[in-house]
């Protein structure tokens, strides 16, 4: 099968290794508007020619959208009007924007909106690393639109990664990313801030970091090309869990201001009950 | 050399197996308030046998306290006080309140601050772990109100564990940590919070949660009982952060508000600044 990854960063490049290590891929086509990082796919062996999107997508049997979520709303109507036979998905981190964009063309059912759980906080070809999605999670946004065909394949793509499937339409799969992930970001962003602000004072200051610093600022390496698209698309619901969490902040700081140190401690033990969830 | 660990924890138990571990001790003696903890703590073998305090105490060339920060308070006067020859040091998170309590005692030189940047969100003894502390800093702080020979037994302790050593007053180092530790602390717990409370209404939630989400919320999983002392105890510090960290979490606030994309983006811009640091 004929694959055009559009997009070949972290994700795309990811999935360009691993689709041709499955043998799900023989032919994988890049397509990026940024010439280092074509010249670095090609090099890295992530794909096997560059062309440009149209040509690309005709000489395909599935294009894989794996660009920020603005840009994807402006190239998929495009790619519908010119493919026919082809399965189109995406890996985007919102839903409910695209899909709306999409929603009465006559091809809609071979477009399958996807979202695999994974990635880091590198970008770029060079980012891209083998064994990427395996025992991850995927969600698929309103399969009841798809074609038969269409979906069918792109359930066999993910299987064949090793992932479990989650179904969900778009709009539960935006409020569910803005707990689990969005609002992580914006967290580690925000605390990334306030230690760099601090750090302008006192050059010592991240001599003493250690793990626990690290694993909470980590994601505050993502990048902006990717990351401000998907906050501009799931605003709303960004907003609400941001609320959520300066009111849960401020219950601390009262607890501080206070000195209510037994609503603390109740405070801390709710939060140890994400033991259940993270083992 | 006997040395004497008050409280075989997660810190206590890690530092007892890498002190046996490197021949820096020869027999370790274990003391804890906990029957469970004393009784895990033979049975891991982390320590060579358990005896109260006092005899502990008495018994031993090296006494180290690892036990919250409230407790250390309480214990470390009336050791100095029943001690002679000994040297002490503690691993705690702060460091103002303890040196307080003893600035003016006749053997205040005897005890050592210290400040191992190590840990893990687990507890307890079965939480020690073979091979912790190797290339991390450790703080000492008021240096020079320690005796000669204490310093220099707790500085070859370190580097015996493989540790660099950072010397700053007890002051700075707790403004430090406030920024580098306990903030990082509070947004997890409060993280937590956010989304449990969402859980609440939809099971859901958690089977979308992946590696981004586990690592901001990982510290979320530890005790109340190691962290209220520590919030109690720095309060003052972690104020002045949460305060700064909440008005930075409203920078992307008003932005989502306010569109004000461009601002966003600068934000996030900012914020990885922190691929300085962390490499």
């Amino acid at each position: 099968m004929r694959v055009a990854i559009v997009g070949i960063g972290l994700i795309g490049g990811s999935m360009a290794l691993a689709l041709k290590e499955k043998g799900f891929a023989d032919w994988i086509i890049g397509v990026d508007a940024n010439e280092a990082h074509q010249k670095k796919a090609l090099e890295l062996k992530l794909v096997d020619e560059i062309l440009p999107l149209n040509e690309a997508a005709l000489k395909s049997d599935l294009i894989i959208l794996a660009i920020p979520v603005n840009a994807a709303e402006k190239i998929l109507p495009a790619l519908l009007n010119i493919t026919d036979k082809q399965v189109l998905m995406d890996v985007g981190s919102t839903k409910e924007g695209l899909l709306k964009c999409i929603e009465n063309h006559p091809k809609r059912g071979r477009f399958v909106a996807t979202h695999p759980m994974w990635g880091t906080e590198y970008s770029g070809p060079q980012a891209a690393v083998s064994g990427a999605f395996k025992d991850k999670a995927t969600v698929i946004c309103n399969k009841e639109e798809n074609d038969a065909d269409a979906i069918e394949l792109i359930e066999k793509l993910y299987a064949t990664l090793g992932m479990h499937l989650v179904y969900m339409n778009a709009k539960a799969h935006d409020v569910h990313v803005a707990y689990v992930s969005h609002i992580s970001h914006i967290t580690s962003f925000a605390l990334a801030n306030t230690v760099l602000e601090k750090e302008r004072e006192e050059d010592a200051i991240f001599e003493l970091a250690s793990g626990g610093f690290e694993s909470t600022v980590r994601l505050a390496k993502s990048n902006s090309a990717m990351w401000v698209p998907i906050f501009m698309q799931n605003k709303e619901n960004v907003l609400d869990v941001l609320n959520e969490h300066i009111s849960q902040l401020r219950k601390f700081k009262a607890c501080l201001e206070k000195e209510n140190y037994d609503y603390l401690k109740e405070l801390i033990e709710q939060a140890n009950g994400i033991k259940r969830i993270l083992k």
